[in-house]
């Protein structure tokens, strides 16, 4: 990108993030539901910190930070940065205030573009690529600023809304039609990102791998298909279930995905715009891993490897159309609002719900991570966590890629993590 | 109280409350730093919620609740009332705003200044009983909001301030004279609230108790003296302490009162008007049941018990003059800001430091608890907590009574809790 | 006592507790079924460190210990005696082993009989009065070891048995007279064990204590009668029980006291001759204090304090006659087996079951701890338990007296605990 | 295998199991000193469980269970055999005793050497093949007992030993030269288990594989180059370690390998034989996943994933010798004791330790679970752990194969498990 285009693309992407606050009050700005969630303010925080802390520290001539308390603030995970403040009580910390936070951005904003038109040429190649990341790892916190204010608003008992329901929320879409399941022929397939272009280091280096014969579902799986899991007794089965994830079932009480509420003997749904009535037709989502693999066992199917996932994602991706975040649906749709439907092949692979396949987060072969703090951004995480793809109705559009490798721990729950099925052929 | 006396008697208590929240942003509101602080928008509304939910609905006509889930979202602990909000997640709520909950205190108040006028007079008696019970305990909240406004304050890496620091605040007082115990003789003594105004039920009944002779010490033990306690190994001698206590030093890791800093060598002291050197002639605060024991071990001394004490305060409170919330220090003041310095005898009885007591906090022979829903108010709480007595310089000055028992468990330490000693005289 | 009365005194008590491991297999002796549980060799060898650490150590010439590692393996709580094994892992240690137990045992007792028999007669009184204090402390280990072996072996799912059932065990009673309550007039009481003679520090110094009017139940509770409480919803319904009470509730799920056991519909009880069948008329035993507590209010009763029972114990207490180990029963019986049945007054004050006080275990005014090791011994236990009088049907009956003051922590169920109620008179 | 064949394989594998528990005392047999131990007398009783449970019941005309309340005691996770004792309360049963167990032993040995004799011959392959399974089943508990036996005593402070130390035990081995890499190729690899002959499910089916160009140590990681690592601060540095395994190592406090003592300056390692010095010569033993992957780190060398392990087992494993349980020296040998010392390529694959791969432990392509109870075997823990291959020196040698994957969970430090690294070639 030239200086002109990073600018622009920076300004885009930052105030996507203000546009995203902007149903929030105050209060709300504040709020750690649970653990796993940042308090909105502090994802504001967190990825201006990041552009001062990698990009400004670096390329700012005697750089002095805007306020040095912060950098303990909003600091996440890096130890390369030093001390921070423990991740379970980000909810605890009343200042900075939202105002000022916004203010701080501003701030950082401004030097940043003024880098941008000011840099020396010599040095603009690495900064262009430092802030393009920095974009990206914003743009992973708009994802996690729409999830986390949808369990902090779902939290509450007075039940608020982030938007309120329009007309195509509550639209209900007919029944999809059976699922098909679309065969790929064994072969040696180079999964990972190609050289070139932003990705980050998870995805590459590319590399070969041999694939069997294996069938992949053409769309992902239904509330509706789900649903009958459930009455079916699934979560009462513990032969259905791996044993980390019976114990998970068993410990949390859990009898249904996140977000779907009893009343009165039918099921309502917790969304961004309000509860209302389960919608039979679209995705499932926010399920475990643990469900998603219990599921695929009671339909005595499994769940894609990653290099299978990917693979799709080649032939059947047409351009990566999907619901994402930029439709401002903030859920998944029926059939992914038309993307691909009706079309042969398999649909729906991006955008609405993230998709748990049956692959650890690791390494790929011949994986190096970055140097420096950046190292901290992917590597260390490598351990206990599943991989998913695709993207999400919370994830923006020009962030995702057929290489791109999301990943969680198998209990997690309150992204858009969805199930499409995966089976052998012989 | 006649009609025109309580409303000016709500009121400005009332009024007391909004004042001392005054000096927060919006943010602070929000904030539980540890699970026995709640939120300061909590106390606002939960004080509103006690004279809605115990006054309104049974004295107003076909009285109908403002926000009807606000009963579950400001129910503190009472059964009768059913269903409410974990204690330990208020914290989670960013809803009601903290502008909806000041609306709620108005409109509140307003219907019940509307009753204090209009209530017909067959009933006043009864209701302006139990306004005045929710004033002292809408005077509870307002020393708890002062102690958790403090602690949410001083659990921020930023170190905001809720007062900026004045004159009085940074003045270095004369080192006191050394302790003197005054002698009371061995003798009956009818202790408790006397039958007439108000007291809480656990005050009561006024019964006869034997006292063997005792020596009482003349003021509150410093922070001078117990930095000696502490230099002197205190808190690393296992033998000083009682079991549980030494237990509670060793898992929380305490070294020193709550808001002591070590700083290259010297202790600070962190106030709400912000950090400053320790001020060695001011009564020590924030210390634990189990740190007052401890230190009294030290001293071959013993805490008094709670009868010991109210005696002395009888013959020697002075009108119950101290360094009270009204002064507006919000922390303890050596000599209690001369409330009787330099006089014979007991000093220094009511305000500054709540003193722990040697007694559990126990029904008084032939106890009553009140009936319905404000017997669960003191009685439930009788067992594994401490008596503690005379007020801080967080409580309000007309809360206070020679009679009146505070309560906590052992452990605690975030309220302005301190220590004086007592003797055997034989 | 002169030394032949001691060494028999010494060496029935020492035999004691190896008659009552007659019954238990070498692994019986190793489990720990939960944390206040402690194996049964670890008792035996307590006791025995107790002897060597706290006298031999003392009194013998150039003492070596038998086995120094086992100063840390028996060290119970000891802080003056330095590092020892953690109180909830005494369950993890093998060795040593049974056979080198009691082999130790025996290599302690002949060095003390030694001594008993040998000491010059100089140091003879302090050696006497450690040497029976050691035998008070074993006897309490009597209790606890017929406790524990009772909770171990009621843990496992093979439900073995300590002693198997015989005819006295299983004779049903008739039900017991309604309650009376035995009526004290208000007065001047002096509390506490007279100088001379063995007693703990805990039960001195004697001192005046004013006590009002009121009655005391002439028999301690009976299983029919609790489970009168817990038909009518006893353990459903919050406003009967203290906070902290309805806590313990809620968090373990308590439906009934300790070792009852619902089987198609009728009750039965795991004693150490087995399960059988409730039996209505014997007093109820194994609940907590929260759970004492709770019924007394149900019943608009109290709990008696530790003075009201000390009172009634003197002028009732029949030479304390009761249900005590020796009897072999090891269970409360229907009217303590006779003692006192049918005759007026207060009956089975000894015995049977500990009766929960209402009375925080504390100091009493004028208390000085012992000297040295011993010291540790009660006064570092005071704070968070609550006062039980009178003995049970584990207790030696040596042991007792009417001074004696036993304490456990308010939800401690595993030891036979009863309840008595008291009540006003006004 | 024919009858005779079986029978004697049968009988020398539960002999096996006698064999080890001879250095026992009784009381060890009941001990679990941490959630992962089982005691002894478990392991006994449940792998005779599996025998009775798994075969007789289906094979013994009317057949009854020798104790009925054993199903209970013994069944360890079979959701299809219904409930059990929970897996961290073990150590809690007393009874069954060591001699009943045995005689459990005894009495299903004869009921099952007599079906072995006696069955119709049309039930006999599947009968066999199940015996065949039921004794791979015993000997992983053949290792599990010496680990677990290795963990209670070493958590001993008696510290007892299991063998007396003879002379090759101490042993000091010059130090092993320096490691070298062996390089293979880039190229397709079949692995897991060709049909025909016992191997568990998750060794199957086999498949093909893409491997790039690697490179694998010729010996395991000793425990002299560990020490570098530790010296070199590497127990301190964060960035050597995933943030999972960060966690653990602040968690637990670890400085070291389990099992190492810091004496006096100098480093012992506690074997089976006792307390000894550290030998810098012996393979690393007793690090979790999280510490070989750190080591790996710090050398800038990665650990070997599964498939490259196996390949190089296949082309190197030289008959898998190794030092196995029937060496008798139950820990990790200098040069593995000489099998394939001084020769070119990869050496001591198998035995010594267990090494952990870079893989985490999730089915083949392919993979079906065994039908039935069995299915539970393998199939259900396929997730959050990580493979490790090879054997160790408590693994009976005709237990291991090439293709056999063992797994545990990243932070588990108790079975042998030590380190080999692998590099990138390009």
């Amino acid at each position: 990108m030239n200086r002109s285009e990073l600018s622009s693309a920076f300004q885009k992407v930052r105030q996507t993030t203000r546009d995203l606050c902007r149903p929030l009050c105050t209060e709300d700005y504040v709020i750690q539901s649970m653990p796993d969630v940042s308090p909105p303010k502090w994802h504001l925080g967190h990825t201006t910190w990041f552009f001062e802390r990698m990009i400004l520290e670096e390329f700012a001539d005697n750089y002095r930070a805007c306020h040095p308390r912060y950098y303990f603030v909003f600091n996440s995970y890096y130890q390369s940065f030093g001390e921070r403040v423990a991740r379970d009580i980000r909810g605890t910390l009343s200042r900075p205030t939202v105002e000022e936070v916004f203010a701080y951005r501003t701030e950082v904003d401004e030097k940043l573009v003024g880098l941008i038109g000011g840099l020396e040429q010599g040095r603009f190649a690495e900064f262009a690529d430092l802030v393009e990341l920095g974009l990206h790892h914003e743009q992973q916190h708009q994802e996690l600023l729409v999830t986390d204010v949808k369990h902090i608003l779902a939290s509450n008992p007075l039940r608020p809304t982030y938007r309120t329901c329009d007309g195509d929320g509550i639209r209900r879409a007919p029944a999809p039609s059976p699922p098909t399941f679309h065969e790929f022929e064994a072969g040696m397939f180079e999964m990972g990102a190609p050289d070139g272009g932003f990705a980050w280091d998870n995805e590459r280096p590319r590399h070969k791998t041999w694939l069997s014969d294996y069938g992949l579902m053409d769309r992902p799986v239904t509330c509706g298909e789900y649903l009958d899991f459930m009455k079916d007794g699934g979560y009462r089965e513990p032969l259905l279930w791996l044993s980390d994830g019976w114990d998970a079932v068993s410990e949390n009480g859990w009898r249904s995905p996140l977000y779907w509420d009893r009343r009165d003997g039918d099921w309502e749904i917790v969304t961004l715009r309000g509860s209302r009535p389960l919608d039979l037709a679209e995705p499932v989502a926010h399920v475990s891993f643990y469900e998603a693999d219990a599921y695929a066992r009671w339909e005595d199917r499994r769940l894609p490897t990653e290099a299978e996932w990917e693979r799709a994602a080649r032939q059947h991706g047409r351009s990566m159309q999907g619901n994402f975040l930029e439709d401002g649906r903030f859920h998944p749709a029926p059939g992914g609002c038309g993307s691909g439907e009706g079309q042969p092949g398999v649909r729906q692979l991006f955008g609405d719900v993230w998709e748990w396949t049956g692959s650890a987060y690791l390494p790929y072969p011949g994986y190096r991570q970055d140097r420096g703090p950046l190292g901290e951004y992917n590597g260390k995480f490598m351990s206990n966590q599943m991989v998913l793809r695709g993207g999400s109705c919370a994830t923006p559009k020009s962030h995702i890629r057929p290489s791109y490798r999301n990943f969680f721990q198998c209990d997690k729950r309150w992204q858009f993590t969805g199930i499409r099925l995966a089976k052998d052929l012989h």
